[in-house]
């Protein structure tokens, strides 16, 4: 279902999925819809699991595929070269209930196929979580005792990103130049996106929604959900970046998505002392240095199958930016 | 220079070390004092260039040893599988100026002993702070434009550990089981580190003073700078932890030391589930489920030999301690 309701010059852009919308990978295909920059956008996604789990007794392999996701939206005008931008307005957990779960095979803190171990693996497990949109809260109660307690809800998508360069088709697991599962807690309200145009029109892919998750996911999982999103997309012509960054009020972000960790920090901070040196005039080792003094590190994930790592700087330590950026 | 204060039962044990007091090994060696569980100390340390590095034009290579570390301390009674407790109470930057360096072979994005490139070397540099105790800020001074920049102190030890186990001596540079150089913000008045005793008298070694540091330590350095210290040790016999860990009135923190950050995270996120479950009593999998949802993960540095990931959970998240913790 689609509907397009004019706003002045910019349009709100409707857009409902069915199930057999939903995509997989991150790739060039046919857009869903198209949006103008300054375009805002109504739609909505299911949680990590198509929302197939939904009761105790349910197990993984109801799932149908990892990941769906919403899109793709293409963006006129945009081509490889340019930076999308996409402004997260509103996020909504489109649910009574969230999902998290061991999956074997899946998780920072035991065997994977990409960190195999002999070990016996670890069992599959289904933790439901209570969310109650009156406190904005959700609530874990543990499996092998009586315990509960009750999370404040933070929703996010963990994910969102663009068709990869070069024609490829990427799992909606991995994350990586072109964004996708960065499972990063930024993707939401009060942060702006950007993303390296790297197919005609961008194609703005969506899933994953989180009502809340830890630094690192390391058990595989956030509060699964899914969401009613808002959000707004825009082009800056001409301006190529090699990896996703966020900007907010107070904060520029650079993500690094790769294996080990060690090289998703390398990639992240490589990028945020270029992004520094390059809009706000800090000479490179200028700002390598002051990144050692006051530099902020999230940890997104590490259980995809490349980590995130997001390098950031509170904005107030920094020259003004230039005029021409 | 050494004195001993009674006060009550407990005692206020002063020690004033001299540049040849120095040391630059976690060791068993020869205790500078000796502290009774209970006991608080006040000392000093000297800045992570042994105080040499004070005007522009001074150079690296005037620096004898990197990390002079004050100590060592011994804890009377304190035997190998026993916990050192040791609770920060008070750190004065005792100096009005920092020093913030790249010193060649030693950084997060550059080429390095460890991990080696081709590519030419950075330069060395060096940048100098003003200290203001009354507005408690630095000031950082850009080399190659006229910018500046106030940041907050928050001074912390880089450098609190105790003798390793199985008679090695470990560089003031290195960061491992024993605590040592791990460069972690929350070696500061407000928590508390608990260090697994190896040696008779566990041998308590600190320096490496940091004004302020942002996540990561990436080019090298904190604001390095002496520091006044005041802190109390206790005892926990017949209690064995495998690596540090630090808590506060809010907070449980599990160190991680080691290369990659992968395995540092993995070794920081084991220590807390076994934590949780065995002084909180919760499943491990239950505790691995939750730390999914609500973990936080500071990367404390990422240019020591071996890298740190502290991981930790806030305490509303969890049941009731067990009594007999």
């Amino acid at each position: 279902m689609l509907s397009i309701a004019p706003a002045a010059a910019q349009q709100v852009v409707r857009y409902e999925p069915t199930e057999k919308d939903l995509k997989f990978v991150y790739a060039t295909a046919p857009p869903v819809a198209t949006l103008k920059p300054g375009d805002t956008l109504d739609t909505k996604t299911f949680d990590a699991f198509g929302n197939v789990i939904r009761k105790r007794g349910d197990t993984m392999a109801m799932v149908k595929g990892d990941n769906p996701l919403t899109g793709p939206f293409a963006i006129a005008g945009a081509e490889p070269g340019d930076t999308l931008v996409v402004k997260i307005l509103q996020l909504t957990v489109d649910s009574t209930q969230g999902v998290g779960a061991l999956a074997p095979g899946f998780g920072a803190l035991n065997t994977t196929s990409y960190t195999p171990m002999l070990n016996q693996t670890l069992p599959e497990k289904v933790w439901f979580y209570d969310i109650d949109a009156k406190t904005n809260q959700a609530t874990f109660h543990a499996l092998d005792s009586s315990f509960s307690v009750k999370i404040p809800l933070q929703p996010f998508l963990g994910c969102i990103g663009v068709a990869p360069a070069g024609g490829e088709a990427r799992s909606s697991i991995v994350p990586a130049e072109f964004g996708g599962n960065m499972d990063a807690s930024e993707a939401r309200p009060g942060f702006t996106l950007y993303l390296p145009v790297n197919a005609p029109g961008a194609l703005l892919y969506i899933g994953d929604g989180h009502a809340a998750q830890g630094d690192g996911e390391v058990a595989g999982t956030a509060i699964e959900v899914p969401l009613r999103v808002r959000l707004q997309v825009d082009l800056i012509k001409r301006k190529k970046i090699a990896w996703p960054r966020f900007e907010n009020d107070s904060m520029l972000l650079a993500v690094g998505a790769y294996r080990p960790l060690d090289d998703a920090l390398r990639i992240a901070f490589t990028e945020l002392v270029g992004w520094i040196h390059t809009d706000y005039d800090l000479s490179e080792l200028d700002s390598y240095e002051l990144l050692s003094k006051v530099a902020k590190i999230h940890l997104a994930e590490m259980v995809d199958p490349n980590y995130v790592v997001i390098a950031g700087i509170e904005k107030k330590y920094l020259p003004p930016p230039r005029q021409n950026r």
